[in-house]
């Protein structure tokens, strides 16, 4: 039933995440084991590991989705942490929020801000 | 009144949306032609005239949140157009739009593939 | 089991809406009719009937909403004739849609902009 | 002016509630009193009175919205307590979050799932 | 690589949809073909294909999702006609639909109305 | 460069947000001191410098806008602020807030109105 998706995801979820990722997924172990195993296998085994775009503008652009969804700050917070871990810098990351005000408003820069700042803290 | 804003901001909509942002903001001009003013003095004038991110990441990360967000499509469409002008191929669009999957969900993908369809039979 | 809410509520539809609102309700007779009950008793009846807001300001900020949420287009057209019906005029319309800019980004007033045209020309 | 509808919404939002929703109501007398009694009499007096769909299936179809919707975390709380009172078991209400995945994204499932473990835990 | 994923998902895809399922696969093998082939492998391989909750529940809680969103029009359309096929009745759904008054408004529930009577004409 | 918009959008902001507005933008001058500036010189320097609308109406619209979007607590909290400093009665934002029950839903309406108990109190 193996064909390595479980395997590569979790490779990838290390090298984009570093070990924020991990324990994401280490902590559905009590209550949706699944949901933690679909997160390595289809979001980093399928989907991150695709070529065509670099680790840096998919770990940007997933910033600024949920920047612009403005559910989603844990995930926000996680995703963060992960672009700086694939080289995007901090100016590059309060850019993508920037980029987010004409599109989905003042609000969610804001919210999008106050997670950067935490997550700039504890790097 | 003048701070060049408004020119620096119609510069960069060209450069940046060639032909089709410009008749978005003319077409206002009958019924908000402030509306109009604000994209090219603010979006483009301030906010994308902004040096730290370039055009191309700028552009996909636009075309990342208004795919998840689900409620833009004739601006998804127009920033399908401008990534491509700026110079992402159709391969970065697509592989920007399935990076949302995970985020946002099959049909927020779905129908920005619909959209794509569209800018990528007109190009 | 009458306790008159739907009489009020019908009064209250047509003082703000017009002929728009009964026909939404009409078109549900055959598929949701309890549907265009509620919209009657609740929305009407009990909400749109309650003291304390006058009605433009009531309806300038249904106007407001469902600019913002993007996902209501056939609404906000009645709500649009519902506000113009109960003395905003178009300027306070387009003033409401531009003033949500800063909270909801461009697309969600571009798109609202749309459907005023559409309900100014046929005003 | 009495029609029944809060008597026999009261019922029914203990009926499917338990005390959490009651509590719910009761917390909005000071300050709102009649988003109260609308909640009784409309959500619980009209809507969970209906016909043509069980009570475990409404409060599942309930958890699915307020997951995929991602705004409204104290209400899905209550719902996941609500689906456990009318007899889901824990069982269907993580499944009900995973069917989400595909269409809302795995953010909205984390979330949602944070929940889930606070209501099993309090149960 | 195979690990019988397709399969058990264009099966799963097919019983669950009838042939709409499978139209929506095709039609994206020239633009993204590898998002029809996600579809098939995670939406209705992995999670369509659990135990826990029977099809229909899993349609009518995605009929939920989808209306409570607003964003998925196409897909609402999908899951309706799949929600007919696993046995929902034409009650069932539009139950389902005003059960999302109280959560997501009346517009959300009046979009998808609209929808079902589409479904309903086509059946 | 300067044409005199911050210093029109600042007195602006603090016509209508007394000493909280104030407080966001010098809270952003470590991390994003533009994006401070835009709300400055945009939000309150441009759009709510323009006539056609009294300061209440925009204020409730904005509050109206924030209750349904659900996304935006900590600005939702700042305009309930700013709609008493500009001369809204508790019961007129009550009202606003009851006003999008028909169009958001009830969770959307509690947790503004728990955001209104917060700065009811501390008013």
């Amino acid at each position: 039933m193996d064909d390595g998706r479980y395997e590569r995801g979790l490779a990838q979820l290390e090298a984009v995440s570093g070990p924020h990722g991990a324990q994401v997924v280490k902590s559905l172990a009590d209550i949706a084991p699944d949901l933690g195993r679909y997160i390595v296998e289809f979001a980093y085994g399928d989907i991150f590991a695709r070529p065509g775009l670099d680790m840096k503008t998919r770990e940007l652009a997933t910033v600024a989705a949920l920047t612009a969804m403005g559910t989603a700050t844990p995930q926000l917070k996680v995703h963060m942490q992960a672009a700086l871990h694939v080289g995007a810098d901090r100016r590059e990351i309060i850019e993508t929020v920037m980029q987010m005000i004409p599109y989905a408003g003042f609000p969610a820069a804001l919210n999008a801000v106050a997670v950067a700042r935490d997550v700039f803290a504890a790097a």
